[in-house]
């Protein structure tokens, strides 16, 4: 008897070891489906369409609200509990085995800028759906509860997620948005309760992680034959108002010798920019993307001149020196050119995010897994996570953008590499599940 | 009865050459009324004027007519005839002593620019008005009539001179005037009539010459302390529009070794116009005053720059030159910014007008008499003389301009430099009538 308890106990312990390993060998062999993904891209592209095709899926208008029902009814055919927050944020809720436990979050936004193209926000949130259903195909419970998270009005300042950490405030909620609406009277238009915002606030803990899968929107990936970016956190932005003060004066009576030329002062401080950007070590970016030159006639010396200047970077001390060395180029060239240059900081800079190493660990060995190369980097961009880094741990995965083009109707980004993408998100989630 | 003859005929030669070289040695001594001037321009100044005080006397504007009906009440106590031609131009007419001698023609415009200043085109008007006043004053009547020219429309781009040589077209006198009417509407306003506008044509050799004095409208005789500017001519002016194509692109995403930022590409054009044209001997100016740069945010490369080039020199051929190594220089820069640069040239250029010779030598002379320091020097600013200057002889007189300020309310030229001018002015005209 004792040896046949032992032998039953034996054959048990065999046959749970393998189910256990055949189980764990199928989750790893779990992938999603590529042409699901693409259809539905193309799918979500048709809401918000102007008559000529062009894509205008702003946040709050008619197409958004469109496209947001057509995405809500995929997350409910695919088995989620869906709910709209008091921010108009969208929550597609999966239970887990272990209800006790955090729940593992993911998502992105399908809001767009005017004219914008299909993949940013779009892509991680298509994949974010399609993981669900790969699960739901594949019989698996995770024991965490999972959650798919779809930002509301990412684009028009990461709105949404600003909401879930605390940081919309009654009067930013005044504020007009993009496309005329208040932030308030947009919020009520998708569904939310902006006299409730403080209820869709997430504290510290409540999820175990966020995970946001995105287009590039840059083009180191495709330049450097890579399909799998893991980044290392969300670049800090600051901007600065700075006005060059010359003299305005008749460009015919004026000699060259005597001018106090705004422009040129401009003009040369943008080359520093530019100069001390390039000769910087590190993965920074410096921008002069704004110019106004008053009073802007042919034939008169521009008297001053307002420029946008915009630095990037993950930490906020290489910012920093940046901007100290500019300034002090500035210095130099105003003297140079009989003009003042002044600086304003614009308080609406915002801080870098880091991603967390554990996550990044976990990406990389999913990509390893399935054979993707990868490289770390940097999001020059900002992005929803950025703001739930603020409650719990993020992880970012970006896959190509073809040509580095984002923002315009000309954004692509394959079948391929975005199911790559949701594959990556998929094993990362299964992965982290296990922990 | 011979010896009495003899003797009455010496006492009449000798009482006849006394005469002749006393009014010779009067003319010689004659002097415009400082205060009068300075009067004058006060008084015309109030014209226009807008409920905050600053001057509007924009052409065809109430202020502009009230304006005009003022100088003209004052041209008639002065004695002279005076009519208003289809253009609109005020003409006063002063008999001389040989009515089938050309008339000297003198005068400049007494219309401004929006918020513009007292001084420019009112000093030579003002001062046309009372060369008229001392030759009554001093009983002196000229062999060659004399005429107060006083252009309508300077400021909307010299209309009433232009229309003098018959180059104001069917066309032209169709499009809008800054003020809002069409030149058309605009010259009824003022009492022309366009219907008839080639009525007011002169031909080549209508006029002996034309004089007109104004404000320097820069720095140069301010800075080197002279009094009187003999202009050798009026520049000619071309305009380029140049657009710099790049690539709009996230500033977030794009490194900056792949950017093609079409405004550095700008700015490194804009210091190579300055360079050009400092480096280069001569009086040219050469300006970049116009700058748009799209789509203008901070946080996008700008992906196209448009600027406006002015260039100006009494040579046609030297503006040539200029712009050819400005466009070398620019295909440089194009192809180390990535970016292409093109140039298209504007077709409203202004031909360089030069002075007469001769006239600037009486100019010169009647300087010396009176003791003013004088420069020979360009006109960079265009003006009614340069259109007259295809019918007759032209010369020009240039005073100090304070602070080399123009076309603006803190335009200012001292009353003992205005009465310099007229002083000058007068002579030239006075010699200019023996010939």
């Amino acid at each position: 008897m004792k040896s046949t308890r032992l032998f039953l106990l034996t054959l048990f312990l065999v046959c749970f070891t393998m189910t256990a390993q055949s189980q764990s060998t199928n989750q790893k062999h779990i992938r999603v489906n590529q042409e699901r993904i693409e259809k539905r891209i193309f799918e979500l592209a048709e809401f918000g369409k102007d008559t000529t095709g062009k894509g205008y899926r702003v946040a709050y208008t008619k197409g958004d609200v469109e496209g947001r029902n057509w995405f809500m009814e995929q997350m409910k055919n695919a088995g989620l509990e869906v709910t709209i927050d008091a921010a108009g944020n969208i929550i597609g809720k999966r239970k887990g085995k272990n209800p006790s436990l955090k729940p593992i979050a993911f998502g992105s936004h399908i809001d767009m800028v005017p004219d914008g193209g299909n993949y940013d926000g779009c892509v991680g949130s298509v994949a974010a759906l399609e993981v669900m259903e790969a699960l739901k195909e594949s019989n698996i419970m995770t024991n965490h509860p999972l959650e798919v998270l779809i930002f509301a009005n990412e684009e028009g300042g990461t709105i949404g997620s600003m909401a879930k950490v605390g940081h919309l405030t009654a009067d930013g909620l005044q504020e007009k948005s993009q496309m005329g609406l208040t932030y308030s009277e947009g919020i009520k238009v998708i569904g939310g309760n902006p006299d409730a915002i403080s209820s869709s606030i997430l504290k510290k803990g409540d999820l175990k992680a966020f995970l946001e899968l995105h287009i590039e929107q840059g083009s180191i990936l495709e330049q450097e034959k890579i399909e799998i970016g893991i980044v290392e956190g969300i670049v800090g932005i600051v901007w600065w108002e700075i006005t060059v003060e010359g003299a305005a004066n008749h460009a015919g009576t004026t000699p060259m010798k005597l001018r106090k030329d705004a422009l040129l002062a401009a003009s040369k401080f943008i080359i520093a920019v530019n100069d001390i950007a390039l000769k910087t070590e590190g993965k920074h970016v410096a921008t002069v993307g704004k110019i106004d030159a008053m009073p802007g006639a042919y034939n008169v010396i521009p008297g001053e001149v307002v420029l946008g200047l915009e630095i990037r970077d993950l930490s906020f001390e290489k910012i920093e020196m940046l901007f100290a060395e500019m300034e002090k180029q500035a210095a130099t060239i105003a003297i140079e050119t009989k003009t003042k240059i002044n600086f304003q900081r614009r308080d609406n800079f915002v801080k870098p995010a880091l991603t967390n190493g554990n996550l990044q660990q976990i990406i990389e060995k999913s990509t390893k897994t399935m054979g993707l190369s990868t490289k770390y980097m940097q999001s020059g961009a900002g992005h929803d996570a950025q703001e739930i880094a603020l409650i719990c741990p993020i992880g970012m995965i970006f896959v190509p953008s073809m040509g580095g083009i984002s923002h315009s109707p000309k954004e692509f980004t394959t079948a391929v590499d975005m199911a790559n993408g949701a594959n990556v998100l998929l094993q990362t989630i299964l992965e982290l599940d296990k922990e």
